[in-house]
């Protein structure tokens, strides 16, 4: 039973079915079918206005591929320190931005303040030629951390992003799990609150490998095609990637997905927390757990064949637990029961 | 009746197969699951040698990821200039590589000779700071006007490219359409020829979204690893693009699939040979049609419901016919039927 | 006596002196200085208009800087094919633009025609995301074969321009000796003529290590200090580049200088061109001459002590003479006396 | 009297001769004249073995270019959060490396430690390609707080990198007034203790525009002349920058002029020292001077004509006082006496 990552698990049945479906006969490639159109008016709707949407195959690519869009080369992005963009993607931004400056903002739980990026940026030097020029703020959502940002949140650094005149990017590899968590519209977490631009996550929540791009500006849009085909992630055979989001977006699929992820984590974080010496790092408002157990716990779980990361930087026996989709109840319940009974051996 | 490119072709019912069948549960991502390590073995058995082989979703990342790993930043690569890397990725080798220079060799037919190649190279000006140094080759099998270099071509290519100490990459976007037409192994046709790295295709000829890139020099593979993930071409659930590969190399399905699409092509070109006013531009040797037609011919077809590109920067009335795995015989008889009967009508 | 190149003279004695009374005690560094603040109205005054102008130290920095302010990465930019940035910059162009790609465009002379830049951008498939981007034609002037353009032929690729949403560079290394032979204002030969940005060279003309970047476009400028210092150009004791522009200015000395030159590259020219078996491959309207001689003049000038580069990919005995601010009278009669010496030997 | 930097200063007399003795006659160009030969041969002198030396004009290209050799890029620099290529280069190492990125590892006065530095390699993740791989580590020496690290200091983090197979840089703007403070050889401050290449900086500390790149392996310098020329840094009339060279490098120059400013510094700190309210932030070892003064004190400085920064980011008052070979020993007594009475005033 395994519990590292969200992407360990294979594809929801209804995207599967979608994928299969999309495999009638010729269709137009590069995105011009009739289910590529079809996504970006579902998501349109989705977010009650009108977006230009870009399906693109991976995480990293649509972040990257978004941040190149809203710095020039010289400019500097200011993330969380442990943000997927500056830790985990092997320099894509850097890549991708021609080089732009990722700037980190420390915070609790993962989360920037609007305070810390206002100081960041009063003091960033803008207009010095010496300097990194400010140019996007990206936050992730749900946090690497497994928190999530209120609305408001995202709000009030909106409105710094908005004062200093620099674009607002929101990583949403888990962004589901966000909305799942905090019962808000898609509208109201982002481009209400001041995001430019969406990486709004599929793979991670049932998808095969789709997540979509999504602009609220025009202008920022008018690149990104030359951008991804250029990186070569303009998928040939299209309609595959965008079936993914056609399923993933009908009958607000995602959020069932993502609801169902998020309870796992719930009941896995309730059955934990009473254990004598367990201790929770972040609040769980998503699909992932930091938590540290007695090292002898751990070894037991892992000898009773659970499989998950050790989290490394903090103090032993801190794990990371992660629940999808595919998550059942019963690995949930014997992953309590295991624990419990290491614990109670232990006593 | 769709005859625009392979790529507006769905999925082969194998590969479709493989991808559902793959969906069975948990397995670790990132290229860490058991269907990746039997691809890799799979091609180094196609290969008859050990190779280092790395899924991707698309040939243009597959070409721009294998000629990063080629060539330092000034340096320069050599190729057609009608090749893809030179015309259709949107400068996605440029991208990749930091800025290296693409120079163009011309040659009748799609193809370079060895004896221009050897010129260019004499004539580079190597250790002259001035000038971009000579790094790579890159011809394209089959090429991109529908010829296929034989064994012993690319072999002459291939000694030209080592005593320039120059290395040799080989777009096989179309590689199972030119080793079906000429009938040689592909250890032949690649790394017993000189080939360092291959673009090993697979989109175009069945899949939903696979390409591998095939290194015989695990030197120069080293760094791939960390330009794909950086790139954003790591996919996470990469049991998903390696089913594909799996059921592509098993039991010769590459070969079948591109037999049949090279067949349905030479059916194609003898029904329409012998109408007058019909031209072939270039020696038909895969899956690629380029032909005059008078124009009236044309524009019945098009009436008629076929679907086609005109081709620019040729005489009025050539086109490019792209059969694939996926092309019925009906379809070919169908299209042929209507030429004829045009022709007829209009004599 | 060497005719290598331009670069191979000195320092003009004016500004060699103003270097060193540029020395004196303290001055505020990086163009804050008042020495750069009056080069900068010295070009207003010189182009008629308001400019916005930086210095740098190389014409290859120059012409690469400017480039990278018209042209986003995955952009085209027209040249001719022997145009420096094309082929003596190692790539500059590339790495400075993130990869944008240089089009050649061929035209008699080293000078493009404005029917074939026009046929090229209306080619260029502006809008199709598989094509780089049309963004900027560059033209050298003096061009690399050692004529000039018209002003009125500046104007028309000044219109094709315009008409294509298409910026303009001009590469001014000899910019100098251009203006000198053709007797028209700058601003006539460059703005005037739809010229947004200039290479102004000074190096080529008796400066030591000076060149000004020189826009008309306010917008386009606004970028261009972070890139000059993000790739180390801006030079800390800003000053002493500045009070070489400004003597080179001052005066009028840049078109004296140039004159000289061009004047030298004339008797040049008169005294060679009636000797038999002499061919000038480009009507001189600068202070280069590509000429063919005999053989054994060739080598008959050399062991009397003559420098100069033989020209690669042109018929043996074809050589390239250049002139310069500090090329003596008697040099040149020197010249001409042996070779006609060397001629009537030979006959 | 200005305090603010040392390039705020002029030329160096006997480096302005050097100028001037250089332009005379023709000479060959790009580095091929005897006085660049001369440079190397006195480089390697100075530093006791064979050196591979490139003159270019500012302290930034010099990091970055030396950078570009050491890293791929994807691979990740460790340096001091204050350090020059981290602030005050407006990217140019991401830029010039095709965007590595820079790792801080903090550290007292402006300097990292071994242990820090070993503890960061060890957990870089190396081999996992989704990180960044530990290529170079680059430290300051004078650093940007103005110490200086030992010889022995040096050699620590030499090992560290050694054994952790990353390249060593040392960005040597100020290296003259390290060895000028230490009283150790350049061979002891550098190769023998573990560096790769220097970035030799003379700009500083006397020349108009100059630095040398010195390398200490033939292999790193291979690819450094392409690069140069790529990033438009290789100076056409090079002698001018070699002549600046060798003028600071005959007589050892360089360490009289750096003996000079760093005594200037000295005397101002023994001046400024004594005074109630007056806190040094750091040793100073070199010649530049962080101190806190009393705001009125500063005020009343300012007042009197004295040019210098404040220091963002540190408590009010704090401000920076740089010397350079050009600072008099009347300049200093008159800041002393200055502050002195401001202080007397105040009590």
């Amino acid at each position: 039973m395994n519990f590292c990552s969200d992407n360990v698990a294979g594809v929801a049945p209804e995207i599967m079915d979608a994928i299969q479906k999309a495999n009638q006969g010729a269709m137009p490639s590069y995105g011009a079918d009739a289910i590529t159109a079809r996504v970006e008016q579902r998501l349109g709707d989705l977010f009650e206005r009108r977006v230009w949407a870009f399906p693109v195959s991976t995480g990293t690519s649509a972040n990257a591929l978004a941040l190149s869009t809203l710095t020039p080369p010289y400019g500097a992005i200011y993330c969380h320190p442990e943000a997927h963009i500056m830790v985990d993607e092997c320099g894509a931004p850097e890549f991708y931005t021609g080089g732009a400056k990722l700037v980190p903002i420390a915070g609790a739980g993962g989360k920037m303040t609007a305070k810390d990026v206002a100081h960041a940026l009063d003091n960033a030097r803008a207009g010095d030629v010496h300097h990194v020029q400010p140019a996007a703020i990206s936050l992730t959502q749900a946090s690497e951390c497994g928190t999530a940002y209120t609305a408001t949140e995202v709000g009030a650094i909106g409105e710094i992003a908005k004062r200093h005149k620099v674009k607002l990017h929101m990583d949403g590899a888990r962004f589901a799990n966000a909305v799942a968590h905090l019962n808000v519209t898609p509208a109201q977490m982002t481009w209400q609150a001041g995001v430019d631009v969406l990486s709004f996550g599929a793979t991670k929540n049932g998808a095969l490998a789709a997540e979509a791009v999504v602009f609220f500006d025009e202008e920022l849009a008018a690149s990104f095609g030359f951008r991804r085909k250029r990186a070569g992630h303009l998928i040939s055979k299209m309609r595959f990637v965008s079936a993914q989001l056609d399923a993933y977006l009908e009958n607000d699929l995602w959020l069932k997905l993502a609801r169902h992820a998020n309870a796992m984590a719930r009941d896995l974080v309730a059955g934990l927390k009473p254990i004598p010496g367990v201790h929770l790092l972040h609040t769980v408002e998503a699909n992932e757990i930091f938590i540290r157990l007695p090292l002898e716990i751990v070894a037991g779980l892992r000898r009773a064949g659970f499989d998950f990361y050790d989290w490394p930087g903090a103090a032993p026996g801190t794990i990371r637990l992660v629940t999808s989709f595919a998550t059942r109840a019963e690995d949930v319940a014997a992953f309590i029961g295991t624990a419990n009974s290491l614990a109670k051996a232990a006593s």
